[in-house]
């Protein structure tokens, strides 16, 4: 352990387990193995100068006779925030747009085909304070903001479907929202998809900020497969990435910014339980480092962001994660066949009596519903 | 490695990392430490006289003003079937009594409350041969069944609630089910609650056997606390396990029957999921080694059954399982004051939005429905 945060659980055990306990507890935790991807030297050596890891995996499905291959590249990114979070808003974005700008290149030198960065990535993960300002100075326009025409840039230069989950200003209707904006590879705004679950967790409470979303379980076809964005705290929700499944995600995103001491035990099984149950892959995105907020009253320090971004296939495997202290962008190639091909074989979607739940859950909503209960 | 199955991951571990690394590794694998619990050493001797293995854990809840602590004592029994199965039926099904018997000797110096056993516990697992006979022979009613008297008999002797899952047969509606009898500490039957999904997994179908229960999502009010029972596929559906918490349960058992090259990496994901994702706790029980039915068609050798029995808390922790390849019994005490503790913390029932999530459904299974999918 260098210092006092675990590097990477993964590169732990392979440090210190014999071959043959190795080979099976990685298949018991992790599933088949995920093959390491061949990346471009220029990467590898881009990537080492600008201090960022830079992994890569794939995951592969059977060959069939009436499909060819359905390869997709997938960028996850986690980062630190730049600057100190007293700098000015403006050098803070700045700086943020500056530090993604060149990993993004990173993902372009490895074919990356849809990049997602982590939760309101422009700014420092301020939602704990209480406090209004400066935080809501980091809100913008979805539409014409001038992080999203940052990423139109990105996406029209790199061939590259960016997910940007920002701070988003709804001045239409004097809201904030806490939105993924989707741009398509041609740089077009795809459109926006709002966090659907706002997390009250002990004394926080990030609808201080903004309320639940508006804008339901859309999904958004690509030239690169059916994405969709569930964001941060709407992974505790089985229902949230069901309904994208239901709408025909074939890749989930979760942007997220958790810390160690809260949700950590959690984070390797949520994500992976929803690709398992949905028949899809998921990607689980969350920052690195401790944001030292200053000048505030409630939590100047969260705790520690433990990355660890990875991603969870169908089949029940996942990569390995990301670091958890270090800015990284893990590559996967995904090849999105898995998603039928196991949902032909485990059969979740047609074994899933979906009506029923309907009726019962319609029922088990209501003010004065009897739950069935049977006693002695 | 003993042989060609890992006994216990956990233990695996434990033999090779550091402490320090060990602590961590632990941690982000399991959360929070489960506390060993002290038993008798009559309990211990006697599962080692038995040769099963013997491990207790306790989870404990923070101590609240007004309500005292709710502790309960689950006990989970893994086992091999006990004779050939090609011995006759009776035989096998005394067999698994007697064996069963002796391991509930010991759960009752170990002061369990609430005992379960694994799926359709009195006979070999045999729904993957595709053949009848002898297999539907190992049916019984749930009310009148000799099994159903035995439990009685092991719930009034010790008391303690029995949950027995079963191959039931019902004369009157000339069907079989799959199906967990649920025995008041009183020796009263409580109840019956039925398999809610069944597995159609590759070649492997079960409702060439038994079909969808119709016993919805009932739970058991015991002087322990409200236990709900979900049959080993339903684990892989998260809206089973959620109408369970729902109706009110507090603890969910999920007796099951798996193989390793099908379904392992997926154990230790589904049941924590759905106690983190429901508030409650959840135990996983599946059985142990290999099965071979003689003078079949398909699936002589089903392959092996890797125990590794848990329970999960609402908290994101775990306890370690029970081996890979021995019987075993495992007993918890759980404290059911964490369910209230944990959901007033995480709030997920009250930011779960389920009223729109039932409209949604609704609309969604129909036929006709159009997902919400953006195009450019």
């Amino acid at each position: 352990m260098a210092g006092c945060e675990l590097d990477s659980l993964e590169e732990t055990l392979e440090t210190h387990l014999p071959e043959a306990e190795l080979r099976e507890v990685k298949r018991i935790l992790f599933g088949k193995q995920t093959e390491k991807l061949d990346l471009p030297a220029c990467a590898v050596d881009a990537a080492s100068e600008r201090n960022f890891e830079l992994k890569g995996y794939k995951f592969e499905a059977t060959q069939e006779q009436l499909r060819p291959p359905r390869k997709v590249r997938v960028g996850l990114v986690q980062n630190h925030i730049v600057l100190p979070t007293d700098a000015p808003v403006l050098d803070q974005i700045n700086a943020m747009h500056s530090r993604i700008g060149e990993i993004v290149e990173v993902a372009a030198m490895c074919g990356v085909n849809i990049v997602c960065f982590q939760e309101t990535w422009t700014m420092p993960f301020a939602f704990c304070t209480r406090e209004k300002e400066p935080w809501t100075e980091f809100a913008e326009s979805a539409e014409d903001g001038n992080t999203t025409h940052f990423c139109q840039e990105l996406a029209r230069k790199y061939n590259m479907v960016v997910v940007s989950p920002i701070l988003e200003r709804d001045e239409q209707h004097s809201t904030l929202w806490n939105t993924a904006v989707v741009i398509s590879n041609s740089g077009n705004m795809l459109g926006k998809t709002r966090k659907n679950h706002i997390p009250r967790i002990g004394d926080f409470n990030e609808s201080t900020y903004y309320m639940e979303g508006n804008t339901g379980h859309t999904v958004f076809q690509t030239q690169f497969g059916r994405i969709a964005v569930n964001i941060c705290y709407g992974r505790h929700h089985p229902l949230n990435w069901f309904m994208y499944s239901m709408n025909g995600a074939e890749i989930i995103f979760n942007p997220s910014a958790t810390v160690g001491a809260l949700s950590e035990p959690m984070w390797a099984i949520e994500a992976r339980n929803a690709a398992i149950a949905n028949h899809c892959f998921t990607c689980a995105i969350n920052r690195v480092g401790t944001t030292l907020l200053f000048g505030f009253t409630a939590h100047h320090d969260f705790g520690h962001f433990y990355g660890s971004s990875y991603v969870a296939a169908p089949d029940g495997s996942r990569s390995p994660g990301l670091s958890r202290t270090r800015d990284g962008l893990l590559v996967v190639e995904l090849d999105l066949n898995m998603n039928r091909q196991i949902s032909d074989k485990w059969s979740f979607k047609m074994t899933g009596r979906y009506a029923e739940y309907a009726e019962e859950l319609s029922a088990a909503v209501r003010h004065d519903f009897k739950p069935n209960i049977v006693k002695e």
